[in-house]
């Protein structure tokens, strides 16, 4: 199935889609962006990741004046022509197209981009492997711009070491994997990295963090370390495509598997979650 | 003038090129580039800027083949239809174009990306004002990728503050500037930060340093702090489009100005030798 794709309005192939050699995201990675689970042309926590982006915006001074219910019709336009049950759509707005210089251009319209990826959902009984290494990234992890390739170095040395995914720490303190959240269960607690400048706020964890209050189960938000998360009762992976994933081994050592009813839950509540906004049991 | 850019061969004006929207360089900031000044059609240190160029390429594992020879062979053919007596030559590799996903896609070519911006040069005299900031940047400064919203950021705060440019700091120590390195002179002697991971191998900086080893200039390669700086005797910018820049003013704070003699030495020995090799008097 292909891939459709879409900018300024603008609908066609993936693949055959180009853009302005003088957009902005070319020279500068001067573009924010976004990414959404989509079942059944339905897709999951929309305002959340809708509430990001333009959040992702508002930061970055890219300004983006697309009303929500207009950029909705275009999503809708999108996904009407897409073929496939799961897709992630994917959304991003750059600064525009001007000539090369570094500050901000003047007059210069943002460019809306998005495409929906027909996607293979993960088995939610598949267990992760994560690799622990340094973070080297910016200090603006709390926006999500297209400025990526420490992501790109930390997820190709992963599949190099037979990994999935890696487990990042600023000296010890771990803040997130390289395009996923880290949860950690202990003593029937869920502890989650606080939201600083060094993490991204995940929608995934939101909608968890969230789920977690109605349920009564009690959440802890503060710094953990590498060797907290190796003693863990259970270690969580949550991200858009691949929703709620237990770790099972980090740096080829066994680990979590001390709370799985409580994890269970954690995944069951997500999943139910996901089928009352779309209506796909995963 | 308009300004003439090149992809993978095909040469046109620059606002009307497009390139594919699955370049890595869109999604991920997956290209590392370099730029050139060029005086009347003769590019200047071109040998230090393609080593570095060949580096980048190599420290993040971007496979571009093509040999040296046949890049300069390519350039030649830009430069050819160039109008204009003084250019910015700027070149991008990036990883290549490819369904996103971080890791890097398997048989992909890397795309070649060029353009020659006619600028004006900036006068000899011209004095400089910085603002200092916290240096926030990713840990792999020493590679020139398009990873540059800090440096966008960075540049749009130092424009709004009626500076010409940052002085970036991590802690207090001195790195450099958002695209420019830093040095200054202190009792007779040019300081310039060490060339770690946190500071770009600035090719005017390099040259500088050739000059003042050949010249009997002592040059010393050390950390130094923000309050060294506001004390030096000269703080020299030293960047590829405007050369050697004495530093006048920082955090609205009068700098400098206590040996002018080293620092006009300087200036006239880089100008010197970009008449040597580009036959252009600045």
């Amino acid at each position: 199935m292909a891939t459709k794709a879409y900018i300024n309005g603008q609908i066609g192939n993936w693949d055959e889609m180009m853009i302005p050699l003088s957009d902005r995201s070319v020279f500068f990675g001067d573009a924010v962006y976004d990414a959404v689970l989509v079942l059944g042309g339905k897709p999951f926590a929309m305002d959340l990741h809708l509430d990001r982006l333009y959040n992702s915006c508002a930061l970055t001074d890219i300004m983006f004046s697309m009303p929500r219910e207009q950029l909705m019709g275009e999503i809708g336009r999108l996904l009407a022509v897409s073929e496939g049950d799961a897709h992630m759509l994917y959304l991003q707005v750059t600064r525009g197209a001007a000539p090369r210089k570094h500050e901000y251009p003047e007059g210069v319209a943002p460019n809306l981009i998005m495409f929906a990826k027909p996607i293979s959902l993960t088995p939610k009984d598949k267990r992760v492997k994560l690799i622990s290494m340094q973070d080297l990234r910016y200090e603006y992890c709390h926006i999500k711009t297209t400025n990526l390739l420490p992501n790109v170095f930390a997820s190709e040395k992963a599949t190099r070491a037979g990994a999935d995914e890696v487990l990042w720490h600023r000296d010890g303190r771990v803040t997130e994997a390289a395009h996923s959240s880290i949860l950690m269960i202990k003593d029937g607690a869920v502890i989650m990295p606080p939201l600083d400048h060094l993490v991204l706020p995940g929608i995934t964890r939101k909608v968890m963090h969230n789920l977690c209050d109605q349920n009564g189960i009690g959440v802890e938000v503060r710094e953990f370390t590498v060797d907290e998360v190796m003693q863990a009762d259970e270690i969580i992976l949550c991200s858009t495509t691949k929703n709620i994933l237990y770790v099972s081994e980090i740096d080829g050592i066994a680990v979590g598997g001390k709370d799985r009813e409580l994890a269970q839950r954690l995944q069951e509540l997500f999943l139910d979650e996901v089928y009352a906004q779309t209506g796909v049991r995963i």
